[in-house]
């Protein structure tokens, strides 16, 4: 039997995975689910412990993690997120960051020409080193003196994983996306991996952007990108523009995958959302996809698809949260997806 | 007499300069213009020079620099475009770079929310120090070991007068975009300093957003923003951001400042975009309102504002190259806007 940890957080986080849980179970594929409910900001401020050993392990031994959402106003510390979400990224090695931006429902892009509406295309997103990777520190601290460095890393290893799993996943094209115009070491790695990889693959399609450049062109002409590969910060920020223009945050699911071994983990690409936590007013179809990611990778393909189909007949019917212009509850549409499936 | 030194540089550079140089010249403000016209790519590469000390005096000396583009796809080494543009921003310190977006004309948004297109803002980009410092390095080149690393550094100083310039020029309000969640050193500082220069302020309106959220809200919510202040890689990609928002990026123009002395810097957003150079198709427009702000700089400010108000009325006349639409040449661009002025 398939051990999926679940990992619900912080504010919305307990409620969206709830519905995506409920969807899951309704599928009848004999998971095992093993929630680690106190990963969250309460523990934290009582204990200094954001996760402990154990959950680390048995995020480890896992099949999948399905996780919601971490962060909380009453932690201002920012390193309680990193000691969660970007620790199991790095201790498991989640190398890929797959996130799919496909647009759910013509009314919810939020681009005027129709004919430039329906994006459908994956960031890939290196996801274990960059400026992620907490290589730096700070001189002089509280002194008019102070000096902070922040040491983006990219190796050759790093890059060329990703990329390989770029032009593995890519229907028609990759885009490349850096700064080596500005950002020059790392830049000129990855464009000699670049070189390298995409010589390997003649039938795929190629391109390459500068990152601003590609923000433009996203919301310019987002038809015209398949895969998007870039590192850690870009594609942070790039998955939050294909999110926006898919129909918004409350819809975009996430894959932290790697594809030489087991165990992946799959997030909505929202956060905690503290303003409208406990209002019921919390968007569940970003966790719902991101289950279905994770159905994906642990083979039941075709259960995956019926989730997405049943996501997309969901917002078709306008049952959807208010940021998707609908009035249902988070339980309602998690109930409608279900009911769909 | 004021000397306006002008490097047109590559591509579309020189094309659109003229125009901004054409108006200028109409408005006889007895301005001395110094062309560095050797400053482009066909030199570099006959003598490995990018701009020589003696032009670097002129820029030093002048009272400001028109500058147009560079970048060449005959030039592959990307230190070609840092040792002109990034030269004159770190020597000179320019440490503003100062990006307003405002809707040109509302057919010219991509925003399908009538009530959503009128953004009017202002990315207030740190110019001199962060991933751009040039700061890094790479080992074992050319092996499977490869490794580089960037610097990305933030030092108080430089970000307290950045904050400080982006205070003194809001009319509402100031949001701090960072990434303290993930990239902690940096964000850590710029935290702190936002606190700081903030609390001197208490009649301006604040907010704060991670990078990856002010993307997707500037798509989403752009007129809620006011001035947006940010390190210089999320100022280069926001500012790619608002510019597709409010024109594309032919229309978009900066200031590259120092409020402490001297000489600015003033480019269009735009590149050398060599697929369409020489074909009469670029946009002037980028840099005309970029000598806009050139004016504002010597203390013209009539003169800036009827140049706007000039741009404004040829758009809305619909005298414009194709990317905005129309089918007028860069010349016949310049021309009307000359008339109008
Ligand atoms: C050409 C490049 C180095 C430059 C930058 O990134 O600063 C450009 O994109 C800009 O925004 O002015
Ligand atoms: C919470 C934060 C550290 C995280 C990231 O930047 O990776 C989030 O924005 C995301 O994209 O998953």
């Amino acid at each position: 039997m398939t051990t999926v940890v679940v990992i619900p957080g912080d504010g919305v986080g307990p409620e969206v995975t709830d519905q995506a849980v409920h969807v899951l179970a309704t599928l009848g594929l004999g998971l095992d689910l093993d929630v680690l409910d106190q990963v969250n900001a309460d523990r934290f401020l009582r204990t200094g412990v954001a996760m402990t050993d154990d959950e680390m392990e048995r995020a480890r031994s896992a099949g999948a993690v399905l996780f919601g959402a971490v962060g909380d106003p009453k932690v201002p510390d920012p390193s309680y997120a990193r000691d969660v979400l970007l620790r199991l990224r790095f201790e498991l090695d989640l190398y890929v960051n797959h996130r799919p931006a496909a647009l759910l429902a013509d009314r919810l892009s939020p681009l005027r020409d129709p004919a430039l509406r329906a994006l459908d295309c994956v960031v890939v997103r290196e996801n274990t080193e960059g400026a992620y990777a907490g290589v730096g520190g700070v001189l002089r601290e509280h002194t008019p003196y102070e000096l902070a460095l922040d040491g983006d890393i990219s190796t050759a290893y790093g890059v060329t994983r990703v990329l390989e799993y770029a032009f593995a996943i890519a229907r028609r094209s990759v885009c490349l996306v850096d700064k080596a115009n500005a950002v020059p070491f790392g830049g000129g790695l990855w464009q000699r991996r670049w070189s390298e990889v995409s010589a390997a693959h003649p039938d795929v399609g190629t391109s390459h952007l500068y990152v601003d450049a590609a923000a433009m062109r996203l919301i310019q002409n987002p038809t015209a990108f398949d895969v998007i590969v870039t590192n850690n910060s870009y594609g942070d920020i790039l998955s939050d523009v294909t999110a926006a223009l898919a129909g918004g945050p409350g819809t975009a699911a996430s894959a932290n995958l790697n594809p030489r071994h087991g165990v992946g983990l799959f997030e909505p690409v929202h956060g905690s959302a503290p303003d409208i936590a406990g209002t019921g007013r919390a968007n569940p179809v970003g966790s719902v996809l991101s289950a279905a990611l994770l159905l994906d990778h642990l083979g039941h393909g075709a259960e995956a698809d019926a989730l997405r189909a049943a996501v997309r007949a969901t917002v078709a019917a306008g049952t959807c949260t208010p940021d998707l212009g609908g009035e249902s509850s988070t339980k309602e549409v998690g109930a409608a997806i279900t009911a769909e499936v």
